[in-house]
């Protein structure tokens, strides 16, 4: 076992990380149940953990109604958080009982975000079960819904009280779902950490063909630079919790242009997003345009987008920058980027010149 | 101008009292802006006081799209909430903005609640137009929407950036609005300042008439009463900020039985909650009887009720404390509840026990 704190004064937690951590999370679980019931929200893919889950808290004494939800997207509703909340009520969730979250992202950021506005706030327990949760959306707390006018512009920052990360669920994930999630592993080296990026470069296969040390250290060392990372900014206000967002300004303008659908993965638009950050800074003269080139050919090899091509966009800049004028990041009229200066070298830059990144993209598609 | 410091740290922030404050709102609010639009919500019934603010704005530079709302409780509601956050995310709205509540209660809770969860966070100010607001509501960061289960049983913890009270408004407010306000005022007194209840007593009258000065010293003292208890327990988890929910546990079963609807106003449930939990202490033998009369004494002779009767309330105990069991402050199955020795010395009491509160009001209505 595996246990990373995320250190936030009185809102510290830990992310335990175990292969058949699933089976065994009734005996972790209980000591927070305090004789209540614990109840689960999961998704309709679900079925089989859930049941493993329940059995688990059963068998520890802890009782566990089970609210299913659709899968995707669409779920992270205002209609889906009044239902859940209204669920909840009805189950009698007090303030110091404990709701879990079994899914991936999107069950994470509704569960995390209707737990911090039921009663003023409840307590929530993430047990994620995509590599894109295991390894981002399920530690440092950030929990939304979508509105009209766009993804996450409605949520909250509400820390987990601890989450359970068992490796071994994604021996059933989609191959597609695993790769959308690895884009936010090569990530981490990205930013801050050239020698990780080496070892992605190294083991990615392994990863990929299952091999479990592979996956347990990425997924270890993904949860511990972002564990870092939201100890020092976790509102992200002082610019370095930023960092996390590399890729995602440029992958938000893919998602937008290809309507938030199964059409590009939020994995796969951050990952032909990341690769366009390094191709943009390299075009500015900022980094090494063999850097860029690195970026890009890992993508390829594990078969996520490298650009706007791959990722089947064909828009033209002024649409893309237009989509990222939404970008809730937008700081009156500024929107800061994530920038390289090489690989695991990127910093904030909030000078970005807009018609500057329209000609990058123009020049992409042409 | 009285200027009381709400003492929070990161979250401290400013209640401003001045006769005449919102003609001047503009200059206060303008350093504020920053050059970018202040949106103003509020509601129908405001229609002239959002003249004077919107045109106090104009004269210092700020420019302030208002969105108007139907006056009245049934505002709480998810779809407002839905449908004021896709507002204010079609102004623009950006985290460093501020968002003006100008309204009582159900304009403040609202606004705060969205602009808590708007972008995970942006700002506001209450400008609080009720005698209730100004003395309680908008001061202390609570903010809520009602659900199917309850009132106020979704909502956050966002503290305004500051609050501006001008007594003057109170002067075109109902008088059975400024009744109702006034029973929070009372209130201060009975939980932990026997002398500004004696004040109380002695003042209540030239307050109904509308003395200035009575005004303002009620507001203020109540205000410092309110940033004094909320800077010692911001989220209500050490039992100081309890304290200030005398009344409310009997006052929620009772606008619970009445369907919160306008037959019982929050603050005339509160005042018949405050006389029932003083006459439930005396009845126990905690309080002196005395004291209960008293209470008692006083709300009749400002016009709130003093206890079931006056509050139009016929039901019996145990279907009153079948509402009880519904409120937020459940603890698991105990309710605690805000029990006094004396005016002026209230305690909270986690031990109630609910058969004998049954009982007791079953003796009331007898």
């Amino acid at each position: 076992m595996t246990t990373i704190s995320v250190a936030l004064g009185a809102r510290s937690y830990d992310v335990r990380i175990e292969p058949g951590l699933l089976a065994r999370a009734g005996e972790v679980l209980a000591p927070l149940s305090r004789g209540r019931p614990m109840p689960i929200v999961t998704d309709t893919n679900l079925a089989a953990h859930c049941e493993t889950l329940v059995a688990s808290l059963a068998a520890a004494g802890v009782s566990a109604p089970v609210l299913t939800l659709p899968a995707g997207e669409s779920t992270k509703s205002w209609a889906q958080l009044e239902a859940l909340t209204d669920w909840l009520l009805a189950q009698g969730v007090v303030r110091s009982d404990h709701v879990i979250a079994l899914g991936g992202g999107v069950i994470g950021d509704l569960v995390g975000f209707a737990t911090s506005i039921l009663k003023r706030g409840c307590n929530f327990v993430q047990i994620p079960t995509t590599l894109l949760a295991q390894v981002d959306s399920s530690v440092g707390g950030k929990t939304a819904i979508n509105s009209k006018a766009g993804k996450n512009l409605i949520g909250a920052f509400h820390q987990p009280a601890v989450v359970l990360i068992d490796p071994q669920v994604l021996d059933t994930l989609p191959q597609r779902e695993l790769r959308a999630g690895y884009a936010e592993v090569a990530k981490y080296g990205l930013i801050d950490d050239a020698g990780f990026f080496a070892w992605c470069e190294g083991n990615a296969a392994a990863l990929f063909a299952g091999d479990p040390q592979a996956r347990a250290h990425a997924i270890g060392h993904s949860v511990a630079a972002k564990a870092r990372i939201v100890a020092a900014d976790e509102r992200e206000t002082t610019g370095t919790r930023a960092l996390l967002n590399l890729g995602h300004t440029f992958g938000h303008a893919l998602e937008a242009e290809t309507g938030f659908s199964d059409k590009l993965l939020h994995g796969e638009a951050v990952a032909a997003g990341m690769a366009l950050a390094f191709a943009f800074s390299a075009e500015q003269g900022l980094c090494p345009a063999e850097d860029a080139a690195r970026v890009a050919a890992h993508l390829r090899a594990v078969g996520l987008p490298d650009g706007l091509a791959a990722a089947g966009v064909t828009a033209d800049g002024a649409t893309l920058v237009g989509h990222m004028l939404h970008d809730k990041k937008m700081e009156g009229s500024t929107l800061p980027f994530l920038l390289a200066r090489a690989i695991g070298r990127t910093y904030l830059d909030k000078t970005v010149d807009l018609e500057k990144v329209a000609a990058f993209l123009d020049g992409q598609t042409a």
